[in-house]
């Protein structure tokens, strides 16, 4: 049992000012012990954590949480604040059912100002906080703590452009690690190595100054300097940078790893009037070898022995085996590109991009932009596949709209994380993505249950459709040992069990091994039921439907939201086709699901094999 | 009867191209004449169509449409590009059913690239039409016409970020007229006068290489000047500007109205090799006085009299109406904030933003920006009420989510042009908002039939309500004769007609007043049916719907989606308590509405009073 005599002690952010300044190597230390101890064993978000270990500590020494408020983007940096604000007892429940938050959770402590999880958010929410502060006039601080990898985002910028002159005590800290979830891509990375070249940035403009203004005008040689020394005042030394140039006072770059410099640049931050950005260098996966020499590896794990660094092997996903197919489908057409926004070591697209480097686009966290990109890929002859977690989907429902279904562009989705993620809660759900993607025209969507299946949708959806085609799987593996008893009907679903049965279950996804388990159980006790397993979700397959028509009980289970999902629209139109039977629907009911396993999620909304055949047994 | 005598002869660009130099200016001028002509008879866009006439011409002169494929954004002014591309004759159907969209469409022309009508998306798709050129290796250019309005959103930076080390023939034009819709907003704007006020910039460029190569270094006098010599190359010479920055070869600012400096410089645009960015600089209704003096008023305009530029006044708006409440309301509650992208105008938000300047937010058209920014507003206990039209409402469905939903934040979103929109068409039209806000967790969402409704509505949402709060309401007038015989049950419904009827009518919104006249047709007939009409759409009235329980027959008529509407919903309600009569949906389903009048728009999908009453009287 590791001990922590300082952390053990930290209740709030007035033990961290309480303490000498000397102690905090050696309290920065057990933290990052901590982090490794419990990131080992439940997962979890690691490099970014222990990059951003002296920059919490310096936080919480200079300003007064939760009066100031601290926003962290995208969250995979706030353990530190978490162990600082009274939860390092309860951190080994992290992101366990009933435990902590992974990221920011409002309801978890009042130092957590707001809900992050998606990237980009917090320059948006920190202005918003800052400005209702200065209307109130109260004349706390709002820190949005924020990756440069998140910069690649559009919001980003959007809020820059409001913020600059907005006159709030907002501080932006620009944590640069040279790093978002992989390697940092695209134009702005270089820009922000051109500043990390110039540490000598203030100093710079100071001695510029200094020797200007020694010039000593009218003397020949130096004729035509005065217009050039006017013109260097306005372009260098008045609008140095991107960031001043929008009306921030860039403050940096400077080391993230000393907690007396960041505390003295904190300070120097309070007292500026007026909007600030603080360019703060960090080294991603600080303190610990393995992740200092693997920051990507190390972004998110799984359970891994911290001696070694290892990981335990897990059987093949849904991802791994997407990613195999897509190389083998690109092999032979040429066509085929692939689209990442920042993931494409999750989405396991790295074998594609060392195949084919070309036709390979990781276009940073930029959903937006990568979904109109891939629609003008598509509308030259191209056809995109553009790799992404269903809930980061969500962030270019628009884009799916008017740029790719309005023009009816042949681009193909593969919705990765679709149903319910487990440890990593509610801001990452799968859980929308039917429910948005039925309500675009020209769509068709597909829900493959095992990957064989995922094979053959993917091929269609590339090679046979013309239109725009969403393929999701969940997160994980297979159960092909429950679906293997499923008989494919075509590429529009699949049945199990009696078809002449009273009772059916109609569901999708992972979903169809519970409802073929549950089929079986209710079998033995002399039950028979049909199960009817849909793989394309839209358009609703009208056979399928039809098959209904006659019975007396369907119950529709659906690992999603309720509103708008294939439940709903399987009951519109079955009443509107004259069903007289009994309808049940079990989905997610507008609410929000925190984390847990994903057996415990399904638990909680009657989803498992063993709930369905329950809640059928109640009314058979 | 106006004659055209160049402009009529031009059947496509190579007509542009085969025209004399001299003749250029009369061609402008005889284009501006049949905009007015055209844009004073449909209404439409005129003073940004008014600003990019020569810019057009200067296009179709210098590159080869459609092999050269130009990309539109937002297609506020693509109006000369449809004169030019063979579409003269049929100019006078613009914006009317069947005839010419106001924006882009490319089943329209082979010269309308990709669809326009939302903005910022043009870079994007341009990147994407350009990278497959070059995969393809098709030596043709691609070119984005983008305002700087349009600059404001974050989707442009997305896509700048991957595009300027692209290495593709993708010249972007910044259409620079200072507005947007409205005044421009935000420090980029104020960013982009700094470089406008250096016309001299690329002299300046080359004149201070020339300076500084004839500093003689080593003599006492410019001690210290080496340094920096050096510095101010890498700081000014080497990154000069924000898309240099990037990667982007800047050329400009020019003059946006000189036909021949503008066919010089796409020239120039031509001969780089890589990503270029023209900075040109235009005046916003150009040519037309009552525009050039008011260009906002004339931005977006319905008929009106060329010789005094002066519109009909028509009849107080739902948008006029919600002005002129949320003044009223702001008045004795200090709370109260008012949030826009960009559409302070049209929304009517004028006084608000005079009465009220503090608590007045134009972000520009940012409108991710603008619902996390509320969220932020409404943490620190404002009131936000964000107001949009529902199409753009779709650019920020995961902030709803994740930034106010999940925070459950008191936003109020005045949910403006839902339903039908009339002549902007497929690009415009919000039938969406119900399908997309119901899928959300927390959300409230009211839909009132007219102006008192709304009243009450709105009142409701900011005074009462704690959670998010849509509240949605159509483009024009009320139609109260009609809806003045329903009977308010409180907030959630209301009822006209006999209650023991055996057949319901289920609307709501606009087609309310529909319905009342249908029932009317019908009762008249001696076939009485009952009128419901939701106003809250969610959740849906457990009360109202139990109504609808014992009825043989329920016709749902929604002016929105089917997909995820509020009749799927009501369909499945019913169909799980055992509704056992007959249940008949009228929406629209799955395809985008083309333009024509709100209320061919409603004959064509069944939703007049006349198409209820004949569905319902082959049912009865």
């Amino acid at each position: 049992m590791k001990t922590y005599p300082i952390l053990g002690r930290i209740q709030s952010p007035a033990d961290v000012k309480a303490l000498p300044e000397d102690a905090l190597p050696a309290l920065a230390a057990e933290i990052r012990e901590k982090l490794l101890e419990t990131v080992s064993n439940n997962g979890g978000h690691l490099a970014s954590n222990l990059g951003a270990v002296e920059l919490t500590i310096a936080l919480h020494r200079v300003f007064d949480s939760p009066r100031d408020q601290i926003v962290f983007d995208v969250g995979h940096q706030c353990y530190t604040h978490k162990l600082l604000t009274g939860r390092f007892a309860r951190f080994e429940t992290l992101r366990r059912a009933g435990g902590l938050s992974g990221f920011c959770r409002p309801n978890e402590s009042e130092h957590d100002i707001f809900y992050s999880g998606h990237s980009s958010t917090s320059v948006s929410a920190g202005l918003g906080l800052a400005t209702a502060k200065k209307l109130e006039h109260d004349e706390h601080y709002v820190i949005s703590v924020i990756g440069d990898g998140s910069f690649t985002g559009g919001m980003v910028y959007e809020a820059l452009n409001n913020g600059g002159r907005s006159g709030t005590k907002h501080i932006i800290i620009l944590n640069d690690n040279k790093m978002s979830i992989s390697e940092n891509v695209g134009s702005f990375a270089k820009y922000l190595a051109v500043i990390r070249s110039t540490p000598q940035y203030y100093t710079f403009k100071a001695s510029t100054e200094r020797t200007l203004s020694k010039i000593p005008f009218g003397t020949k040689i130096v004729h035509g300097l005065y217009d050039l020394k006017t013109q260097i005042k306005n372009k260098i030394y008045a609008q140095s940078n991107f960031f001043e140039d929008l009306g921030y006072r860039y403050m940096g770059p400077i080391d993230g790893h000393r907690i007396d410099i960041l505390c003295d640049a904190l300070q120097a931050a309070k007292s500026v009037n007026g909007p600030v950005l603080l360019h703060v260098i960090t080294e991603k996966g600080k303190g610990y070898a393995p992740s200092e020499s693997d920051p990507s590896t190390f972004h998110g794990v799984a359970k891994f022995d911290v001696s070694t660094g290892a990981g335990g092997k897990g059987a093949e996903s849904f991802s791994d085996c997407f990613g195999r197919l897509l190389c083998e489908l690109a092999e032979s057409d040429a066509r085929i590109c692939a689209v990442t926004a920042a993931m494409g070591l999750p989405t396991r697209l790295c074998a594609f991009a060392n195949a084919f480097p070309d036709r390979f686009f990781d276009v940073g966290i930029a959903e937006e932009h990568a979904v109109t990109f891939s629609a003008g890929l598509a509308k030259n002859g191209l056809v995109p596949v553009f790799a992404v977690y269903s809930t980061f989907l969500q962030r270019c429902y628009d884009q799916l709209v008017h740029d790719v279904a309005l023009q009816n562009a042949h681009v193909v989705f593969a919705v990765d994380r679709a149903g319910f993620v487990g440890a990593d809660g509610e801001t990452h759900q799968g859980l929308m993505d039917v429910s948005f993607l039925s309500s675009i025209p020209n769509f068709k969507i597909y829900s493959p249950y095992d990957f064989a299946l995922l094979s053959r949708d993917l091929s269609h959806a590339v090679q046979n459709e013309t239109c725009p085609v969403a393929v999701r799987y969940p997160r994980g593996a297979e159960q092909s040992e429950a679906t293997n008893k499923l008989v494919l009907q075509g590429l529009t679903h699949a049945l199990y069990g009696s078809e002449s049965a009273d009772t059916a279950i109609v569901t999708y996804g992972r979903l169809s091994a519970e409802a073929v388990e549950a089929a079986e159980l209710l079998h033995a006790e002399g039950k028979p039921v049909l199960v009817l397993v849909l793989n394309q979700i839209k358009p609703l397959p009208e056979e399928a439907i039809a098959l209904l028509q006659s019975k007396k009980h369907v119950f529709f289970f659906e690992e999603g939201l309720r509103a708008g999902g294939a439940g709903e629209k399987t009951a519109a139109a079955l009443l509107e086709q004259g069903f007289s039977g009994a309808f049940h629907l079990t989905a997610v009911n507008d609410c929000f699901v925190p984390q847990g396993t994903v057996q415990q999620q399904m638990e909680q909304f009657g989803l498992s094999a063993l709930c369905m055949a329950e809640k059928i047994r109640k009314e058979m």
